[in-house]
This record gives structure tokens, C-alpha cells and sequence, in this order.
């Protein structure tokens, strides 16, 4: 579901930029006599490609921050107005501070997703911006984040507003039934053969086993 | 501001349809393996040409009407995911039923717009459909359309949401205030001079002079 | 070759939709100012991929099926307009059913294809609409389809045009010679040397090996 | 209907280079590991104009010719497969002598089409190459051109297959008849009107009135 | 000849900013994993559009002043990666200090180009950025120009390297002289009329007639 | 660094073509009006990849060379105007004859370039011409090719211009550094780990151990 997660991310972060929805009143990708809004995406996976995908395509000036060239190269070649980076903090802090909207997308199956943008970032950017962050699932990678629901979606720290809601793709449940289920058909099936642990994937999926913690990251974490 | 508010109207929208906004819950754009969604924008002028540029961006599929051949060939320019049609009322109908997204953007200098998107037709779409009208200013061309502001944006009619603000670039003060000023300091200039009614973007912009409606639009509805 | 089939596939149903061909009477991709044609592709690998390129390039509006995600995506990344779906029948038998031109391209190394378009589908296409099964040397995807040569390369079923040649490259000997020469002169090299079958496309190539059938696939087809 | 004809004048010619039909056995377009076809389109008008964007978009190498620097600009935009030239005799040649595909877009309102490609340049291509005269309607541009039809809509000069039925668009009547309406559609409301002579496309129409000849290239023509 | 010298301006710039030519030390359009160069145009006429197109299309961060709109959207639709906006004193200051490549390219036909970039500007700007100016033929719109040649292209002003040879398209003789031919041919036919004044570009362009300076533009300068 | 030595032949041999750097006078790219250059790459790993990225994003007609069908692949999608083909001799031959500029980025690691561009070949090009070989450092994959510096980076053999400076990327030290670093990273981290031999990228890196010459490449040149 992280495709789905990161295109969500960007249009809920072009729409809360209206100053009716509390933004600072910027349109994201701008107009022939406007400047185009920047947006900054820490971490190129899926999720945080496929919010470059939509702010690369608006028109924004869009960062992708990454440590994998394969990423940042797949990013760049997006479009023109994609910049690919090594998430250097000092950079990110930069970067951060320059940016109209912040999107967080940083996934280790299974861990605490890191730090990657401090508070003190945050409070660099200019009042009415606003960050998105996709982690909120592991614990988000800015240290603002906590999570929040499609109820009351967002919160403001620092004059900037925070949208974290937990759970992304419940909002377009007619494409995410649709994708999830191409993506899980092969492995339904799968399932239903007596070897199924040969598959790869699925094996790899177990948690936990016969009353043990097995996965390990999850180990990790319970450690 | 024509610009502006075609922009807005296709970002209003996207988000209008998300199941959190009271949408049918889909994904502008669609996903690798999902459906893309439809968006059918009455007008293609400045106003719909805006909104056609990021709905083709955001990869909908994306159908304009216009009585304009040049008009249409310029939008059918913006992408292969771009159709241009002649609004005859049958296809009108069968285009508005099949649409997530409908945009109203008949603009007709000081004149009301007609009602080219009837009551009968938004009444043939998919519950959670969203439809924007743009020339809400002029009363709009859909015959459902009736003015909100950006406390109360929506409203429902028939189970389809509707966004009708009349400043529509309201939201975006930052945005816009660059570009109307871009747009306006050569005509500033131009009134700032003894001669200023040679200059003809301005003689043509009079609506009233010494007591009487000179504009011939205006005339025609005080008539 | 399956390149070429493919390429081949779409520019012989571009044509056969012209009347002079015994077509409905439709140009592929439109105009400005009508309504762009339909290309339903099933299979999204090599030829299927190289059938969606082209019938992208020419504004199609196109739709390819495949069970892989990762082929999906790469349809998907041809343009907006294309757009890649998971082969439940239900929705192959919707699309089928609107579309103006359907290709069938599921190639199964060495076995036989299986029937995904079935006659009832293609009996719910419009008159004057046309297949083309790339799968016909094994088979065929289309329950409609039969060989044919480039001497008599179609025939009619419920008023659908069928194009289904088994040697579809041999329309174009110079490009495909220069495009074969090019794939194989690699194995040609590695085949003239004592440990050939050290190559693993080599070996893997092998159907029949003194005088016993070992190509799994083929073992399956004549068990 | 020029558009249409350019549209089918690349599609007819991307077929007849298919030794099927009689070509040289040509993939338009070419292949990854393979050599792209050559263009040479004799006009950018709408016809040629409308040519040369099937032809780039199928990723042919493409060649214009024009005597306006706007068309040349225009024709180069659509992409960085198209050349403009102006047509001096000699260079004409030698593009003509290298072109898989001519294709005769001069179009003067009401006049003959002046002969740019004459017959010696003609013997200059490679056998099995394919010329399609748009200009037919008015003489042809190529001093090989003679009108054919659909039921017999070729002929071979010096191994070159020579195509040019006079009404090309009569092979999509459908895709025609929309487009058509569309165009029509505002000036017969004109002529429904008392005025209609104020319609200068109109007034500028008329061939024959109260018995002369009055539309100045006809005057020429017959004087 | 302004195409060709908004060319010229960008390819000079670019292998400017090598530190092997001074320059320093920056690969516009940058790399999968490094920042892109920022060009800054003042000017989005014949030859800052041209300039402009390459800029873009090599990857860089571009910024184009010009007070008219439809220029400014003409620049927009280059490609994401361009801005266009209004050249207000204050903004054009702000972008020069951050550019990498400054490009002057105001042409007001037979009158001297205005300082719109300031020798204070110029020296906000990074050491071993560059400027070129290709309005050095009227003047030079930056404080610091002065005419250079082939033989000795360059000076440095603050550390900034200058670029202002008086006849840049002089590089590209082949070039220049097709396309100066093919633009120049229809007046030269014209001239060859015994009624050539009746052609208003050729009779627009007469600079003095019968001993009297005739020009406007002229009369001004010389006033 | 592949990847920045292949944009700088681009950017240098752009340059060199002007006739004030001794070239033959030529706008690669072309104009609306004039040809477009001729530019072909040897090789289309990562350097010889982004020279191709270059020289088609500014408008050249480019034939890449390779023996991967995937790399030929990989190097077509990159516009229309690239064609890629297998390198036999007689049509490198024939290519490098026609070109403008011609990119040598022949690369096998650790190992001598072989002579695929001959100078027979090289001396039937058109005098002014340029030829960059990236491949230098490795001996050149032209037999005309020896090393330079930039502080005399070329020379001239029948007329041909040579770049072959043995450090390209050494122009454009921020860019390089940026990159470099971004891409050392990850191995600078593993290498200060004490089991850093089990990173297999490290391991296969070792040239020399122990006093002993190890790496395969390596061994087989001082055989």
C-alpha cells in the first residue's frame, strides 16, 4: 500500500497549502507568472517515489533525499525539476528549512523508522508550510510526528501543520481494493498449496512461529 | 485569475474525492494496477485549460468540451490522455454520467453562463462524485451550481459533492498576488498616463461611463 | 522476435480499422476534436510491451492486462494513457467489449496459451472492430483464433476482423534480420566454443536431447 | 479534412513498407537493436503537419519541408526526431533519396500543387520504398502522382509504391464525420443567419456567384 | 540571427562554468546524486527562449524574466524546470546572487538594451559563476558588459567570468548560414519585386531613406 | 565518475564544434531551420549512457553502440532521436563517417579498450569534426587517441579535433566531489567494519595482495 500512501501524501499536501485548509495560501507547481513551490521527500522507496511521481508531475521543484544512487537515479529521471541527494543532515536541514511542503518516507520493514528530520528543522520552515509523514506507521521519521486519524488529521507544531494520519490508503478505498488485491492474488494462491513455505515472499513474512518472535526486525525491536 | 482557479478546481477536486472529504473514496491518477480516474471539464479557455493541465499531469483521463477547434487542438496537445469533443448535449450527458470529476469552467466575459451540465445529467453519476463549478461567478454552468464560501465550501445535491466557492483563488493569496500584480503593472503603467483610454484592454474594460452601462455584455442583462 | 510481432500487431490493426480494410471506419488516436480508439492488449511482456508502446505513442487509449506488478508498472510508465489491470474475466470481458482493437499477447515459453479472450467476449465487441493474436504460434490467447498467412492473413467471426499470422516478422525481413543478428550473435560466439552448455540460455534452450524430450515445458504438453 | 488526411497518409504509408503489401520490408520506427525508417514530408501544413506527429510519435527519423520559418519551428517542436528545411530543389533530392516513406502535403487553396518532386527524384529511392501524395486532390505534388482509389489504391513507378486516393479520409468515416460537425457546426448556425456574408470565412468560400467565377485562385486557374 | 546566439549563450556558458575554462567547477544540469545549476535569462524573447530551451533541456534549474505573459507562459511550457517571472528590481537581484549561469538576452529592436542587471547584482553572485550577455550588440543589458571577440572571448568583473563576444553566431558559420538563407530567401524575392515597399517587413526595416534617418527607434537614439 | 565523464564529452565536444575552438562551425541540435548534428557514442555502459543523455536532450540525431541488447534498449527509450545498434564494423565504419561528433566510452574494468573506431575511419570523416574518447584512461577505443591535459587538452589528426584529457571529471570538482561522496559513502561505513572483506563490491575491488597481483582483469594484462 505505500504507492498508494505516497501519491495521498502529496495531494493531501497540495490542498492543506490553501490557506482555507490553514496553508500559507502557496499553489504547488505555480503558474507562468508565479514561482513553483518546492517540496522535499526524505527517502526514495516506493512510497516516497510515488509522491515524487504526482509533485514532480504539478510541477513543484522536488528534493528526494535517499542513500541508494539506484534510487536517486530512478528519481532524477522523473523529470527535470527532480533533484536526487545523499541525506547529508546538514543538507536535509537546508533543504527542510527551504521547503513549502515536507514529505516523510522512510521504511525499514519492521523497525522504528529514524529521526531523519529534527525538530529543530521544523522550526526553520516558514509558517503555514507543511509535512507529511508517511512513517507514522513505524513511528515517523520527523521528530514532530505522532499520529493522528482522518477525523482531525492534522495539528500544528511551530506554525507548521503536521498531517500523520495512520492509515494513508483508507481514504481511496475503491483504488486501494483494487490494487491490494492484483498484488495479494499470487500469494492467496500460493497459500493454498500445501508447500506454501517454499514461497520465498511468504516465508519471509512470518512474525512469529510457534509461540517465538522470528521476523528480525522484529526481533530486533523486542530485544 | 482564470488561471488560478482552474488550477484549484482540479486540486479542490482530487481531494474532494477522497473518502475522508466524503468521496467515493478514489485516486485521481490511479496506480499501476488500478483504473485511472475520469475528469470531464465543460470550457476550454484559460479557466479549463489550467484544470486540464494537472488532471493531465496527474495521469486522469481527461475529456474537454469547447465550440473551439483551436481551443480544442491546444488541449488535445497537453497529453495523449487528453480528449477534446464539440459539447453537443447527448455526449455532454454521456461524458458528465461517466465522469468522477466534473469542472464547470464556461466563461463568457459579463454574460451568464448557460447551463450546459443539467439537473438530469449530475443526477446520472456515481454517488461520491465530485463536481467544481468555476463560473459560479457568472452563475454558473451547471444547473445545480449555487454559491458557497471557503467556511462551508460544499454542498451535496443528488449524492454528488459540490465546490462551489465564487473567489476561488482566494485560497492561495500568496500565489496569486504574484501573478495578478505580473499581469497588472503594465496596465498600471498604462493608466498612469494622460492618454490612457488609446490603450484598448482598458477602454474595453469600462462597465460604466458618466451614469450609463457601456459594456455591451453588461447592457444585455440589464436589458 | 516477439518485439517485432508486437510493433507489427499494432500497425496491422491500425490499419484494418480503416472501412478500405473492412474496419468500422476509425483512426487510432483520434484528433483534436474527436474521440481517440480503444487498445486492449492482453499480456504485457515483450510483445505486449512493445504493442502498448506504439499504440501509446499514437494517442490510443490503452489498457494491458498482466498477472506481474512490475509489468504493470512499466505499462503504466508509457504514458498517461495507458493503463494496467489485473486479468480477472470479468473486467477482460469489459474491456474486450469496448474496445476497437484487442491484441492478444500471453506467450508461455514452449506451452500452449491459454484462452483468456473467450468467444463470448469478442461477441460483445462492436462490428468492424479488430483482434490480433501475437500468442497464435502457440495456440492463441483468443478462443476465435486460427492461423493465417500473410497470403490470406484474416477472417471474420460475429463481425470482428481476426489478423492472426503465424509468422508475424516476416513482414519486415530487413529490420528483423538486422534485430536478430544483433540478439544472436552473442550465443553463435558462445556456441562455437567446447563448453557451450555452460551457457545457461543454451542449455535452458534445449527441447530434445538424445533423443529424449526434456524441456519441461514440452514434457508437460506431451505427457 | 486535411488532418485526417495526414493522419492516414502515415498510417497507409507505415503499412506499405510491410513486404506483405509490397514494401521493402521496413519496421517505421525501428527497433532497440535495429535502424529507425526515414520520413520526408513535402509540407507542414495541417496535412503535413499531422503526418509528421504520427510519424515522430512512432519514432521514425522525420524530415520537413517548408517555405514558413513558423511551421518549421512548429514542426521541430514536435520533437527531437524532426528536422524543417526549407526546400531548395537540390536538398529535397537528396532527402528524398534517402526517405523510406515521401509523403506530398502542398496544399494551395483552390490551386494546382506545384511538382516538388519530380519524377528523377523519385527513381533516386531504394525499390520498395513508399511515397503517398496527400495533394492529389489538386494535381500532386509529385510529378509521379495519378489519383487512385480505395479499391485500387496503389501503383508501382520505378519500384517506388505510389499511393494517392483522392479522398483519403473516406477510410474513417467515423473518426470524419465527428470531426467534421464539429468544424461545420458553427458556420452553418452562420448561414442560417440573414447576414451571413458578414462571415468572412464564409464570403471568403464562395467559388461562383451570379455566374462568374470570383474566388481568385479559381480566376487563375481558368483564365 | 537570435536563435542561433541564445544557443551559442548557453553551450559558452556551460563549458564555462568548467573549472578547466575558469570557471567554477560545475556540471550544469548536475547528476542522479548532485545539484543542478541554476540559469538565470533575462529576456524570453527569440533569443532568450532559445537560450532557455537548451538550458532546460540539459537539466538545469532556469528562471526567465520578461514583462510579457504570454512569454512567461511560452518559458513555463519549456519544462518543469522553468519559472518565469516579472523582472522586479528586488527578484532579479535575488535570482542573479543564485545563479550559476546569468544570461542577458533584451533586445529592443535599433535601441540600447536597459541595465536590468546592475553591477551590484554581479557581485552578489558566486566566484567562477558566469554571464553572458547577447544583448552586447545594443549596449549589453548588464552594467558590466563590454564587447569582446572570438579571439579573446572572455574577462573577469568580481571574480565573475564574462562572456560578451559582439557576433556570437559567428561560431557556427554552417549553421547560421541555412538558416539565414531560409529565413532571408522570401525578402530577397520579395526585394527583387519592382513593388517591394508594399512589403511591411522589408519596408519596417528601412533605417534612413533619401539622407534622413527614418527609423523610430533610430530617431530616438540620435534625438 | 563514468557518469560525469560522459556529460563532460558532451558539454566539451559541444563546444569544440563552434569554429572558434577550431571546429567545423555547427550547432549540434540544429535549429527550427538548420540540420541537426550527428553524434556517435561507443559504448553505452554509464559513461558512454549519460554522454547519449546529453546529446539527446539537446536535439542531436545519436546512434549508441553496443553489444547488450538491454543497454541498446535502455539507450533507444531515451528519445526518439536515439537509435541504438550492434557494433560491426563495417557499420561503425559507415556511422563515424557521417558524425559530428563521435564519443569513445569503451570501458571493461581494469582491462586495455580494444580499437573498435579505427583511423581509417576516423579519416574519412569531414574535417572540423570532433572525436572525445572517454575511454583514454584504458588506452582509448581509438586508434587515434592519445592522452591529454586540460591544459592542452587537444589536438588534431587528419583533421579531426581529439579531446582525450586522462581525468575528465577533473572540470567540474563540486560536482564531482557531491557525487562522489555519495556514492563512497556506504563503502567508507562498511570498510571501517572488521569483517569488511564480506562486502562483496570491496572484496572484488582488491588489486594487489599480499604482494600478489589478484584481480582477474589485472593479472591477464601483465601475462
Amino acid at each position: 500500500m505505500s504507492d498508494i500512501a505516497g501519491r495521498i501524501a502529496t495531494q493531501a499536501g497540495t490542498c492543506l497549502l490553501h490557506q482555507s485548509h490553514g496553508g500559507k495560501g502557496l499553489l504547488l507547481g505555480g503558474l507562468p507568472a508565479a514561482e513553483r513551490g518546492r517540496v522535499v521527500i526524505i527517502g526514495g522507496g516506493t512510497a516516497g517515489g510515488n509522491a515524487a511521481i504526482l509533485a514532480a508531475a504539478a510541477g513543484a521543484e522536488v528534493v528526494v533525499f535517499d542513500v541508494n544512487r539506484e534510487r536517486l537515479a530512478a528519481m532524477r529521471a522523473l523529470g527535470n525539476n527532480v533533484t536526487g541527494l545523499y541525506p547529508y543532515p546538514d543538507i536535509v536541514a537546508r533543504e527542510v528549512s527551504r521547503a513549502d511542503l515536507v514529505i516523510g518516507a522512510v521504511l525499514k520493514t519492521g523497525a522504528r523508522a529514524p529521526h531523519v528530520v529534527t525538530r529543530q528543522m521544523i522550526s526553520q520552515m516558514q509558517a503555514g508550510s507543511v509535512v507529511v509523514d508517511i512513517s507514522v506507521d513505524q513511528g515517523g521519521c520527523m521528530e514532530t510526528t505522532r499520529p493522528t486519524t482522518y477525523d482531525n488529521p492534522t495539528y500544528e507544531v511551530a506554525g507548521i501543520i503536521h498531517f500523520a494520519v495512520t492509515n494513508m490508503p483508507g481514504a481511496v478505498p475503491r483504488t486501494a481494493s483494487q490494487a491490494l488485491s492484483a498484488a495479494l492474488l499470487p500469494y492467496v494462491l500460493a497459500l493454498a498449496q500445501p508447500d506454501w513455505k517454499t514461497c520465498k515472499p511468504l516465508a519471509r513474512g512470518i512474525n512469529v512461529e510457534a509461540g517465538k518472535v522470528i521476523h528480525p526486525a522484529l526481533k530486533e525491536m523486542f530485544a
